[in-house]
Formats: structure tokens, C-alpha cells, sequence
């Protein structure tokens, strides 16, 4: 599914521009050394993002990782960047009205997490998914597990920053936050759906609890992995983007129902990563300031009815 | 986690309190070469009820499958069965107070389809549950596998009847229901909300739709067979109880995006089943008529905000 590197320098262009305008000015400094036309002339191509970004990740790159460039070339020139957490077929069409080409994105475009494509060869959403990259000639490059593993988390302190959290982020514990005060479980429900966007949130347990520990489980994590975190840490209440309902929903509702008072709120897997996303925008635009970097949410996929 | 097998007479005694009744009346006719008081002395063991059920399945015994006694002993006598979802700690609780000792359950009461419980050893609502099962001599049977290969899959089944559409049940493609005129999505979501009593359903589509085809998948379904589904049958709408939001959740959206009718109506894994285990519950008692035999549904664990 690679597709040849033609000229894509209409849409770097439109990215350019305000950078074009600065040029044109007297307030330029041309840097002994270095030639500013050439450095406008010269934008990045898809694998110098991805190196800009690795090295910012302990231990990258990793020789096992689904973080792999699924679509485009690694030569391809970058017009445009867009951060997102799945690149569904509308974040494509957006991404490509907005002249961009890399889509940076959290999860798989084809449905599975290991993005393999074989079995979908005789899938139309596939197939128009596929023609529509062609078409438009976008590199997608997975940024899930190096994201994750950036110091803090990017997607955890993403969410933080939103909720205006990050100072209760502790390194030692990343995945567990202590208020200083108990916070009502209402109060947390009006804060999320606020700041991160979502209508409906899932609730396992008590509206009425009172919480001063979070154990952070945005996105979807293995539930022998919460079950064990509910043991060790007890917390008031578990965040969670997707969950099993045969394994971690059942064991809260039979601590619950046994006295314990972890409680879990279920926010749907896209949302609950999305600000991480958003934030993975910026801290990326930092670093490629000659590139113009851009996030689209994805969206929730599900209206509650 | 086995048991000793106790008297727990009392219990039965509750149960064959309407069939000794019968006994004390001269309306009763003994059989020839049949005892009737060893007939009400002898109550079924767990498994004689576990064999009376095999007898109905095709195939049946599987050499492997998680249908297997979980807790209990196959000797134990049997003084009510309830049949449910979930065996949460509180439908033990209530299968104990209502005097019955045999619980027939679609799912795993340890939180994993395999029902391993190694991993769990420490943790304090394994432990307090299986104080429980243990302190009220509870067998579990799981009746998963079977029930599904029941002709008709008794989960479908339990559904179709509740929701009036058993008429359009098609032996040939059990899983698709094709209505003889178009009927609307709303009416659809009314339909369930009302028959199957839940609350809040999620819907990743149109709701203006108008359904002809409805593909069924209560419970949880593997994503590659529900996408594999879409292209074959192109249904108007999937009835899942559970399934993946990276997998058939964006394969849908993207269809709709690109002009697909195929909508996606996600009910939750436990309310989506568990017309089929109160199903069980009918079925099973006119095979046992001696033994009481009740439904205790697990309920919705999730409440929406």
C-alpha cells in the first residue's frame, strides 16, 4: 500500500505561508552558516518527523513495536502534520482539505491493533479507505506505544492538563493520582464530561462516593493488569476508556457489592485519549516549528440513546 | 474450591413444597413400578440436571469447551436452580436466600472466559466470593457453549421471543433476521429498551435509519467475524452485546462515512444475554419438573451519566 512520492508542494505551500511572509521582510537575521532560503525550500520528510520525535522517547526506537509507518514513505515531504486517535476515514478527508500529508496517529486505521491488512483485502471500507490515502498521498505513522512511554506518559498527562490534574501527577506512580482533599465522584463526572468533551460517561458503582485516589486506565488496558491495580492500590475510583465487561466491570461490581470502594468510570476508548492527542499536537509543533502541526479529534463513534 | 457436601435439606424441602401437596391429595396416581415418595425423597444431583441438558445439545459432550463444573460437586443434591447472567456476589446472595444451590451461568464468575483462578488467589473479592459460593454450598455450572449450540442458539432465542421476532427467525442464517417491511431504527431502540429493559443503548450510526436486516450478535462476538459479517450480509444494523471500539466500532464508522447503511447498536454484554438464560429457566423446568427452577437476572452493571 505504498504509493509513489509525487510533487505534494501545493499543500506544503499553504503551510509555508506565514513563514514565506517572514522571509519577505526586513526583520529576517539571516544565522551565519546556514541558508534561510534553502531551509525554506528544504521542508522535512516523514522519517525526519518520526526521528524529531524518537528522540524524545527513552529507549526508542524499539525493535518490537506497532508503531510503524502504515501508509506514505519514509522520504515523502511533509506539507502538514495531524495528530489524532483514530484516523477514520473523516480525519482523512479532513486532513487532506487542510493540506496536510502525515497523520500521527494513536491507533490502527484498519481495525486491528497489529494493523494487519490481509484479511480485509475484500473489504470495501478498506478498499475506499486505501484509495482515499492514495489518493491524497498521506503517510500514517503510529505514535501509540512511544507515546506512552514518553516520560510522563504523553496520553496520561495530556488528560491531566485538561483536567487541570497535572500537578497531582507523580512520577513514582504515574498511573495514580491523590487529591489533597476528597473530591466527589459527581464533581469528577461534571469535570470530565466539561473539559474532555464527552456527553455520556458509564459508571460501575456509587454516584454519591467521595474519591481522593484515581487509578488512570485511559484507553484500553489489560484487565489482569486493573485487577491487580484495584488490589494493590484500592482506589476510590478507576478512569477507563474501554474495559472488558466479563473481567474488570464484574470484579468492581463484586468488590462493590462486597463493601470495597473502587468504583470505575468507563469514558469510551477515542475520547479517553484524545486530549492526549491534542497535547501530543503541541508538544510536537515545539520541536518542527517550520512544519505546521494540527490536531483533528476523531470523536466519539457512539451517540447514547 | 471444591466442598463438603452437606445436608441442605431445608432448602429442597421449600422447593417440593408444592409437589408435596400434591402427594397429600388423593389426586395422585401411582405409577406402576415407580415409587412416588423415593420419587419426591430424591431430588436430582448437579449431575443428573447437567446430564438432562447434554441430552438436548447436539454433539454434546464437547471434549473441550468452559462449560464445566466451577464449583460444587457433581453428586451434590440440587434444591434450586437459578439460572443467570453473571453470578455476581449478589446473585449468589440471592440464590441462597431464595434456597436454591445450583447456578446455571453464561459467564465466567471469575473474571475470565477460562475461569482461571490462580491469578486471583490474592485478591479480596475472589476470596470473599468464594467464601460465599463455599459458606452457602453453591454448585456453578457454566452453560455457555452448549446453549449457544442449542438448535435454536438458546441466547438468540431468549431474545427473539422477548422482542416478538422469534417469526423471523431463519434456520439457514440464524444469526440474520430479515423483516418482511422495513422498520425503523427508533422503533427498534424502543422496542429493546422496553421488552429487554435497559436503560441507555450506544449507537454508532443514523438514528433516522430504516432496519430490513438486522445481524445478531448478543454478547461478545470476535470483531473479524462481525466485519466479515458486514461484507457479506450488509446489514442494516448489528445488535452487539459487547465488542471492541478499535475493531468493528471504527469499521462501522467508517462505513457510514463513506455511504454504508451497516449501523451498530451496542446493548451491554450482560442485558444482552440475559433474555436468553431467563429463557433457560422455562426451558429447563419442563425437563425438571420436580426441581424448582428460576431466573435471577445480574442486571445492568453500568449506570450512564
Amino acid at each position: 500500500m505504498k504509493h509513489t512520492n509525487a510533487d505534494t508542494s501545493e499543500g506544503r505551500r499553504k503551510f509555508l505561508t506565514s513563514l514565506s511572509s517572514l522571509v519577505g521582510t526586513s526583520m529576517v537575521i539571516p544565522i551565519p552558516g546556514i541558508s534561510l532560503a534553502e531551509n525554506v525550500a528544504q521542508p522535512l520528510s516523514v522519517k525526519e518527523v518520526i526521528d524529531i520525535i524518537l528522540k524524545e522517547i527513552p529507549g526508542a526506537p524499539f525493535p518490537k513495536t506497532v508503531d510503524q509507518l502504515i501508509t506514505g514513505t519514509p522520504e515523502q515531504e511533509v506539507t502538514g502534520i495531524v495528530t489524532t486517535m483514530f484516523p477514520t476515514v473523516e480525519v482523512i478527508e479532513q486532513t487532506a482539505e487542510a493540506g496536510a500529508n502525515m497523520i500521527i496517529a494513536h491507533e490502527t486505521p484498519f481495525y486491528n491493533h497489529q494493523d494487519e491488512t490481509d484479511w480485509l483485502e475484500q473489504d470495501e471500507a478498506y478498499q475506499h479507505k486505501v484509495a482515499l490515502i492514495n489518493k491524497h498521498e498521506i503517510a500514517i505513522w503510529r505514535f501509540h506505544d512511544y507515546w506512552h512511554r514518553h516520560q510522563p506518559d504523553g496520553i496520561i498527562m495530556g488528560n491531566l492538563i485538561k483536567l487541570g490534574w497535572e500537578k497531582y501527577y507523580d512520577p513514582s506512580q504515574p498511573r495514580l493520582l491523590t487529591f489533597p482533599e476528597p473530591m466527589p465522584l459527581k464533581s469528577i463526572v461534571a469535570l470530565i464530561k466539561e473539559r474532555l468533551g464527552i456527553s455520556t460517561l458509564r459508571l460501575v458503582g456509587n454516584i454519591n462516593q467521595e474519591c481522593r485516589t484515581v487509578y488512570l486506565a485511559f484507553g484500553y488496558m489489560d484487565s489482569k493488569m486493573q485487577i491487580g491495580a484495584i488490589q494493590t492500590y484500592q482506589p476510590h475510583l478507576i478512569l477507563s476508556g474501554e474495559t472488558r465487561e466479563w473481567e474488570t466491570v464484574e470484579r468492581v461490581r463484586d468488590g462493590l457489592q462486597m463493601g470495597q470502594k473502587t468504583s470505575l468510570l468507563v469514558l469510551s476508548h477515542a475520547v479517553s485519549e484524545e486530549a492526549g492527542m491534542e497535547y501530543a499536537a503541541t508538544w510536537l509543533q515545539a520541536k518542527v516549528s517550520d512544519t505546521k502541526v494540527m490536531h483533528i479529534a476523531s470523536t466519539n463513534p457512539f451517540t447514547f440513546l
